[in-house]
């Protein structure tokens, strides 16, 4: 049911992710209003769990996770939190209901006090950045920072399969002096941390370096910039068009081009991410863009299978177990006081 | 002096202004390094004060600026500061010595707290998009958002010639209910002003879309969303070239859509753009890109000759005067109890 383009997009989606897909997939949903899908999807074995009623685009998200405790979310974050390993949680609808009825539903990693939504930005040379928080954390705490430091590096060791991902915290410049508060309270908490790659503050722009693997900020920072760079995008590429379609010498240069400016599209596209990780909370939960269409449909069930297979969950619970192991020997460790 | 690229894109810069000002203009700079030009450019009509010293880019500001009282940076602040309607200040050199030199040889206009740095980005359909404080404070309080609100609806009457500019104020939504203290504290100053057209919270997509004059914002957040999109517009043009070399047949495209793409990076470009403007000091002071180049450093000289042209520093002062009287009228009328 989620997403604007429900339920017809998320239905074509299915059926592309069906010619790739291995794991089991359950839908959830009103039967109602997808009665003259089902019989297909349940031949090719699809199961259906017939939820009574969905949470709206334009809902309270607290609210409606605490009313509609039938709803597609809420459900289907309840089936996948009872066997967390093993299954993942993917929608494209109220992302402010998913993460309210995932914190209900799967509860948060031990030692986890915020989770935090994470992003993949392309990078130059064919690479990613992960920033970390995109938004679900408006008003963050240096350790809430420290959190999404860890995590942010879990992810990029199994996802972008970085032996040891640098990470840094977005800052308006690198020396130790710039940034605000929370930014120098966090940087003193990470800069001498022994579980961490930590590089210091890092700028807006060296997300696209490749030379950064995590990028630590605020959700409302994190929010701000990734709307910001979506914007710009789309004007580019609108320019690009208009540009092209001016003259008769553009226009055959646009036929000749279209391959390449297609292929860039591509790498910017947010269809071709699919989902962001909805990391910290007690299983595998991917969150889609509102807009999803078939395509970011499909490629958010991949993703979300992506981490099943590459066993993101457990990685990162029992990252934070030996994180608290670590914790705990050190205070208890009798050490000569330093200055 | 000023800028990774200095003097010599500085003199190639002044000479391909000549061709365009109407304005006098004045270098200021270490005669040592410029005795080679100097000959050559006062035949042209260019003044040249010979400054003991210059501020390098990796100088502490505030330490600089008073221990350097002979730089180009703090003598030529003080020259444009003592005919400040009719004279106007760029240079492309350290930006935070600027910045506390021209609170220290300007002032600040009566009435504004904390001067701002202004960009501008280009919109769909050809427009722009006034985006401040671009970098200058970082920890602001909700009457600093106030007055970025007021200078850079005054600026966008005057350079965009709107007649009613629309404002919002950068957040993570455009519900009243997002945001951060911050922005939800500066919302409830700004959201009756009888001297605004203030429209809400917008998004950092909004930047884009043509619709909105100026967006304000806190100094951090600024920073970092622009070098982002700076990062941002970078990766496009490097995937662009990438991608137009991999065939013959893109290359071939490349050959026909190349104007195109000029024209594109053209409109993305800071070096077209020349100069942000610090507003709220009590003169016309501009800031160049550190990496300016000769077009770069041309078309500062234009914005800040422009200024001037359109009366930028009198309409400003005049502005905060009227805001001033009408506070003062507002304060002196008896009004009965509001809810």
């Amino acid at each position: 049911m989620g997403g604007d383009r429900a339920p017809d997009a998320v239905v074509a989606g299915v059926h592309l992710a069906l010619k790739e897909v291995k794991a089991k997939l359950v839908l959830l949903g009103e039967e109602d209003k997808l009665r003259p899908h089902l019989s297909r999807l349940k031949a090719l074995g699809v199961e259906f769990v017939d939820c009574g009623e969905s949470i709206g685009m334009d809902e309270s998200p607290v609210q409606a996770v605490r009313g509609k405790k039938d709803s597609s979310i809420v459900q289907g974050l309840k089936a996948s939190a009872a066997d967390s390993d093993n299954s993942a949680f993917f929608s494209a609808g109220h992302s402010g209901a998913v993460f309210a009825a995932a914190l209900l539903a799967m509860g948060r990693i031990e030692g986890v006090e915020r989770p935090a939504i994470v992003t993949t930005l392309p990078t130059l040379g064919g690479g990613h950045c992960i920033l970390l928080d995109a938004g679900a954390n408006i008003d963050c705490r240096p350790n809430h920072l420290r959190d999404f430091a860890y995590m942010g590096s879990t992810y990029a060791r199994v996802y972008l399969r970085q032996a040891r991902p640098t990470v840094g915290i977005l800052s308006n410049g690198e020396e130790e002096s710039k940034g605000t508060d929370l930014t120098r309270a966090a940087h003193a908490l990470l800069k001498d941390d022994p579980h961490l790659n930590y590089v210091g503050y890092v700028e807006g722009k060296e997300i696209f370096t490749g030379k950064q693997h995590v990028v630590v900020t605020d959700g409302f920072t994190g929010n701000v910039v990734l709307k910001s760079l979506e914007g710009l995008g789309k004007t580019v590429s609108a320019i690009i068009r208009g540009e092209l379609e001016r003259t008769l010498f553009t226009k055959l240069g646009a036929l000749f081009s279209m391959p390449a400016l297609r292929n860039v599209q591509r790498k910017l596209d947010y269809a071709e991410v699919g989902a962001a990780p909805l990391l910290g909370v007690d299983g595998n939960c991917f969150i889609g863009h509102g807009r999803s269409n078939a395509l970011a449909i499909k490629n958010g069930i991949l993703r979300a299978q992506e981490a099943i297979e590459l066993r993101l969950h457990p990685i990162l619970r029992d990252q934070f177990r030996e994180l608290a192991t670590a914790q705990a020997r050190q205070n208890a460790t009798p050490v000569a006081p330093s200055r």
